[in-house]
């Protein structure tokens, strides 16, 4: 048996240790072949193939980013594409293909499969953890565990002088980045995509946080929007950079602030860093299994699932079920969280 | 309402931050005053008590270790302790009182609470993370992390000389640690106390690794031991120790292997440092979430009760139920790691 | 004797490591007593301390900020300042104070010796380690290290994803941190203030990345400008931020690359974090001896003296020396690490 | 012209660095071409060579060990083995060699330049900082970073228990490593190889440190001895393990003090964890700067000469200078941090 393996979308911490348990099992106990494809979906379009073998995975667990490289690239938006992806498998003899992904490389694999009988099993992936029908995805504890560690940096400045502290971390449709690092790091104030903020609110925790000889630390998603949406536009800052995506409202919280409490901010945009580098422990567990449990159930030929995380067990579900709705950070646990705000 | 805290037993990353999430929830949300008894049951017993209000928690979250103290002091072993206990939070008029602790200051707890009508909440803690009935302790991930950056830096030493590599890691009675950490590190070879090891297979493993021009790495738990266990006290090196719980079976077994297969062997052994120090982002989350919950069971009136983490949720189980067995590995799971072994 | 103590300017990693210095020797060695003096020299300006003896230094070695608050307030300044000054010291029975700060912070020590007669002795710090007449300043080798470790994160994206990555980190005037930890860093691109940059060259650089499939990293100081410095102001991003300090240069050059080049381009602002938390060993090692050679230097009477590093050695130099001129990136340093741009 | 280069001796994180900047300037700047001889001086004698050019130093800067791999073989000590080395030189048309070792590596570098014509240029390696003739050998500012954070973690315990913590570090006949970590650490007590310590003395510090309820960490070099040095015989501990080298001196203290204060005390043996992984910022710039200075005198025709730290600058001495006597701590040194003792 042959199997073909991808790797779609952003880069992720864990990628290299799902592909080093897909093949260290299916070799070693299963005696299945390998063909990496390049660039995600890019590869089996274009037929562009990597070797994959032990020798090809050895040492590549604690190493982040991937091996297979990644793109973008949708078969499903080419001309003929999802015919030249299933001419690329059929002409490589790959007999099943383990896509590892997010919503949109993942939604691809389930048309595939659904659609066009393609064997594929998924492997969840995004940073910000917020696809449904797993509790958690590999990659979001690094990326929580770097923001955290920027909070605790900052709390020195925030102990010794009277600053305005923000921080802006990932998260463009859901706050868990921010709501579990803003958590951990000991935030005065974490503001999430999920709930449009209200500024005067915002100004209040700071004020009060002046007020017992500390400097506050604002934790904001990238996808963060105050209630009035359009200020940030009238405001004219975010619309002239180009990119909303990366130093937007970070830095026009930071100017609001000013503006309004009269203290000086600054601003931390961790940008990629989040996403790159070394997993945490945890992340390396989780992929690791990902993988090991992916190529099981190729092995049991189990395809249009998913490998899925719930308590400590793995399990699979259709991936269908994943790429439905995207998983939002609930209202109540933001509320349970507030009580450490201001 | 005023509600005593108490943390007892071995010191693990995030007693200080279930503490302070009981607090603030406490005070802000509840208006409850605290009483903060110092070095575990031994508080209660001698009536020593500690500050324990929002001032007194502030810039404790980060910190390792507990601001209350620990023993193992145990009431239960104290001539008229069980009454010692009740008179002292009578007259401190504290009307009940949250337990942070493993198996031994959760017993305790069970038994005021069950036998004796102590109204008490219970916070599972355990560096093992050996405690049933939940899923996770804090504590455990940061350990897990530390042994894991021990291991990285391993691998190093592992691809330049012809060493082997032996660390201990904690887990007496578990081998949760080892498992986590030498699969998240990539060991070669990973031992817990749930299965003796055969020594002849352990070389065996070494050997191999050998073959391809790199060092083997082995994770040893505390607590493992060879099948004959009898070789462990013959071959006269633990006995004469004084502590077998320290140094013991990792530099054993590293005598062992130099003089089974003739390659030198040298032995890391982590101790405390896996259990000290700031808490990784994972265990701040869940402990902060433990000490909210627990507030809560009080605020419910619901003694008796543990807070306990089920997938992402985190629930109450009858702390009887965490305290009935130990939480070992599953030998399937080890199986499943087995994979990478050689 | 009655020694007082002062911080100004921003913090930065090290500064509790002095104190701790300074007065557990002073107190054990020489029976010296302290007063702490709160918020740089609006601490002696209005009177206002902090106690400071043993057990107000206890712990305080590892954390970053300062117990003792700063700020950048100058009594130089001030209508009748230097006055005040004095007589807060003569009024506390302050003999003698030591001075830890900046250029500025260390000026106003310098002048109040040299042309009030005050026994001042300075302790040099700057996190852009660009105060002449020392090796070192701590501070440094901690923001070096972050910016690094944010630099080998970005890595792991560079070796996935067709993308250029800019890294924007501290140095107003010098560029230090961004040669020192571009070098560690392993960036494509290292742009100082010291020497103006050509858009087109650092264009180049990206492009002949992209070719042996890597994506560039761009390490810039925030004080660095183009060769045609009037671009960033016609350009229009910088001067609507209001805060040209921050998010300035990095995302400009963000923005003027992926014009040129047409690659997308990514930008992380490290800010504040490069100056917070824990300082490296190497910090702990230089502040703790500044700290104990401080105080000598008050023991031998030796004032109008700041101590310096000159090798392995830390020695006296006049206050003034350190202060003349700012110390910048030697052209040839800048040169021989040319050799890894591109 | 073509340059040989060798890694000898025990690994140290920045090894890789250094070939990084020689192969780097030599073949961009010089035009050079290189040769990559693999396990030290076993791969001159047996003519076993690696390649060695640009694509070869990709992506090893952050890396620990050596990609060229080492070993402890002495062609002095070989029958023909200079002859051997020479002709394997001649052979591959190898010009000039540069050496990366310690004492021992460089000792033979020495030898052959001096009394056989061999074209060397030696590089200075040694984790325990005891080489002479340079302020800093890299390597050691990262194994001083990590023994730092291991004593960080302790200090937690230390806070919370009544234990005493011992931690043994590397440095067989020099204290660097325990000198720097201890004082970093905010260790109680330190102990070098450079002065015989008092058991009496060290459990009178122990003692007063449970005077102000805080336990006492202890940081022991694997080469201190006690007074009466006898005694680790006579105890019978040391012995028994046939590794002295490992877990001897800091168990054998652990069982000391337990014994003669009553307090029982746990112990951290680091081991390899200290010379292994990623190098620290400083390590990486030390050692791409003794890289490239070291291709220079090639350049140069600078023979027989070793790249040296002074201050800020890299200057050259006679290899001889280096290995003539090891640098151990002066003990004013030691006498200035004793302030901290207790």
């Amino acid at each position: 048996m042959r199997v073909g393996v991808l790797t779609g979308g952003g880069d992720c911490p864990g990628l290299n240790a799902v592909i080093r348990g897909i093949v260290r099992k299916g070799v070693q106990e299963y005696g299945f072949e390998f063909t990496g494809y390049r660039d995600g979906w890019r590869g089996p379009l274009e037929g562009d193939v990597v070797p994959l073998d032990i020798p090809a995975v050895r040492g590549i667990l604690p190493r982040g980013g991937t091996i297979l490289g990644s793109s973008r690239t949708n078969p499903l938006k080419v001309e003929g594409g999802v015919e030249r992806v299933r001419r690329t498998l059929a002409e490589q003899d790959v007999d099943a293909l383990i896509v590892i992904g997010g919503e949109d490389t993942l939604g691809v694999a389930a048309t595939l499969h659904d659609e066009h009988g393609v064997k594929v099993v998924g492997v969840p992936k995004t940073i910000d953890n917020d696809l449904d029908a797993t509790d958690y995805t590999f990659g979001f504890d690094t990326a929580v565990n770097i923001a955290t560690e920027a909070i605790d940096r900052l709390h020195t400045t925030a102990e010794s002088h009277m600053r305005v502290l923000v921080v802006e971390v990932m998260g463009r449709h859901a706050g868990w980045i921010a709501l579990h690092s803003g958590l951990a790091g000991g935030a005065n104030v974490i503001l999430i995509p999920e709930q449009r903020f209200d500024l005067d609110q915002v100004c209040a925790w700071v004020e009060s946080r002046f007020k017992i000889r500390y400097a506050p630390i604002v934790v904001v998603a990238e996808g963060a929007m105050p209630k009035d949406g359009d200020m940030v536009l009238k405001d004219g800052t975010l619309d002239s950079f180009g990119h909303v995506r990366l130093s937007g409202i970070g830095e026009w919280l930071a100017n609001q602030i000013e503006k309004r409490t009269g203290k000086e901010a600054r601003t931390t945009v961790l940008g990629h860093v989040q996403r790159g580098g070394t997993p945490s422990a945890f992340d390396r567990w989780l992929a690791t299994r990902f993988g090991l449990h992916a190529i099981e159930a190729v092995r049991d030929g189990d395809f249009g699932k998913m490998v899925s995380l719930r308590g400590t067990d793995v399990v699979r579900v259709p991936i269908a079920d994943a790429t439905a709705r995207i998983k939002t950070v609930d209202p109540r646990l933001y509320e349970e969280v507030g009580v450490f705000f201001g």
